[in-house]
């Protein structure tokens, strides 16, 4: 019975979370895996709803199981309502309290950041030595709790966490106090981003603002200035008002295409043990963003697209 | 939103089942696949215990579903306990109460069977042009209802069922009555074989005797005369006992091969929209037994299977 079997050769991946249709991530993995000569699906499961809750997500948990997923991604808004229907966890799920991939062995599932990873390596390569002495964070929900963990990883000396939410800021601070207690974390609401950046090193969005369906920018034009970097973790579009603006006054900037990319590629190597092109995954990324933009009527967001492509392809190098 | 989505282009299938992983189905889809330059992946499922009840079912089918299937096949010992967990039936599924094949549409699940329309087109290609006048079924289980629907189907005139349970055999002609009444039905337990022989055209075996983990033969040696074709389902090995007797005494035969890859390829195009590559599944069908059979010790097997790939060989053509 050595006959090769397609179970043992074909890879099953899924994305679970609210709204995950349009996501880039499911072409990227797929186009790598035809890199890599791999039989590999990877679809998405949109939920809403009850589909959302602890009970309905430990159900399909068990089925994806069952039915041969190799992996998932879990995003929004169910990162941290996975996590206890996971098996083991990763030193970095164990530390923010969320998970975006959880990989299947043998029946057994165990859950990974690679929000976390991905962001710290797109920082490294797209921001390299910028000064992390004191950084100001925007939003503390999800997205903002792996990147705090990164910066902390990337050697963060004060974190200075801005959300309107301020529960949810309090709470990121606790996490960072029992995680990296070496760290001094402050934590304001909006009202106070111009003292906290006064002495700011550099600036992190996390928040929502800039998306397509969400413009505006996080932070005052007057406010930035081309001592500190900017990095924006929206990718839709990859240049937001807020990296465009920081552009304009000289800042060194980073898109969220690096962290859209890296964690697609940290994922893509747990699940199949394999090195992931990186180049190609960011020429992927940028061509499959110009070709939603390019089939938009809006010529502000093409144009804003021509120059996210040499952003990206900053990122690639 | 028009750039091409991975979810659009893959295709995602599963088997499931008792005892499932040995199947060469998985291969021979992810094979057709990528000639076609699909992205497919086709997972195995195997159940037991609990996991065949229907209530579990119930819950897995609509896992499934949600989770991106695009179809599943249907094995032993399921194939009817699935019937009511569909949404639609078609004909043959309805006539025999039994599926080999789900397909997920929008979410609607409708069954079919593959079975029936596979060992139906091999019959054509393999025995074309084979007296139907009178034909005696061995088996009266799910594979012999598929065969004994095709049968009618191709146009038998006469069909006697022999298989030592009795209610099971009657339970297929009280069908038969129903769905085709024109076609006249004896039932008869193994000690009449001979009796039932007498008179007829050909013979059909869908019993497992003959498997390779179940050897031996359902018809005594002196009960096949050059006269008389001879089918078998059984495709493990592709020789059967059954067959090799047969051909000794002169018989047309018919090996399992062509049921085996014409189901897979019924399936993939229901699936597909596309038309199968049926004589390159037939030389993968051939590789992949003889890959099993060449890494097995045993040397009978091994000859057993030269013959069988001229044998598939015909069947192809």
């Amino acid at each position: 019975m050595s006959a090769p079997r397609g179970t043992d050769r074909s890879v099953l991946v899924g994305l679970l979370g609210h709204g995950v249709k349009p996501s880039l991530t499911p072409e990227m993995h797929e186009r790598e895996a035809q890199r890599h000569g791999l039989r590999y699906v990877y679809k998405t499961v949109d939920l809403e709803g009850d589909r959302l809750s602890v009970d309905h997500l430990r159900g399909l948990l068990a089925a994806a199981v069952e039915l041969g997923f190799d992996g998932l991604n879990i995003t929004h808004p169910i990162k941290r309502t996975m996590l206890p229907l996971v098996d083991e966890r990763s030193a970095e799920v164990e530390r923010i309290g969320a998970l975006n991939t959880v990989l299947v062995r043998d029946g057994v599932t165990r859950a990974y950041n690679t929000d976390v990873t991905g962001f710290a390596r797109a920082f490294r390569e797209g921001l390299p030595g910028a000064d992390l002495g004191a950084v100001v964070l925007l939003g503390a929900g999800g997205a903002g709790t792996a990147v705090a963990d990164a910066l902390v990883d990337l050697g963060a000396g004060r974190l200075h966490l801005v959300d309107p939410d301020r529960a949810r800021a309090e709470a990121l601070r606790d996490t960072l106090a029992r995680t990296a207690p070496e760290v001094e974390v402050a934590v304001d609401g909006p009202e106070a981003l111009a003292d906290a950046l006064t002495d700011a090193s550099g600036l992190v969005n996390a928040t929502p603002v800039g998306m397509a369906h969400h413009p505006g920018t996080p932070v005052p034009d007057d406010l930035l200035t081309p001592q500190r970097w900017v990095a924006d973790i929206v990718y839709r579009p990859l240049v937001t008002e807020l990296l465009r603006t920081a552009r304009a006054h000289g800042c060194p900037t980073l898109s969220g295409a690096g962290m859209a990319v890296h964690q697609a590629a940290d994922t893509f190597e747990l699940l199949t043990g394999r090195t992931a092109h990186r180049e190609e995954m960011f020429r992927d990324f940028d061509e499959l963003v110009s070709a939603e933009t390019d089939s938009s009527t809006d010529a502000d967001v093409a144009s804003t697209t021509h120059r996210s492509r040499e952003s990206s392809g900053e990122r690639n190098h």
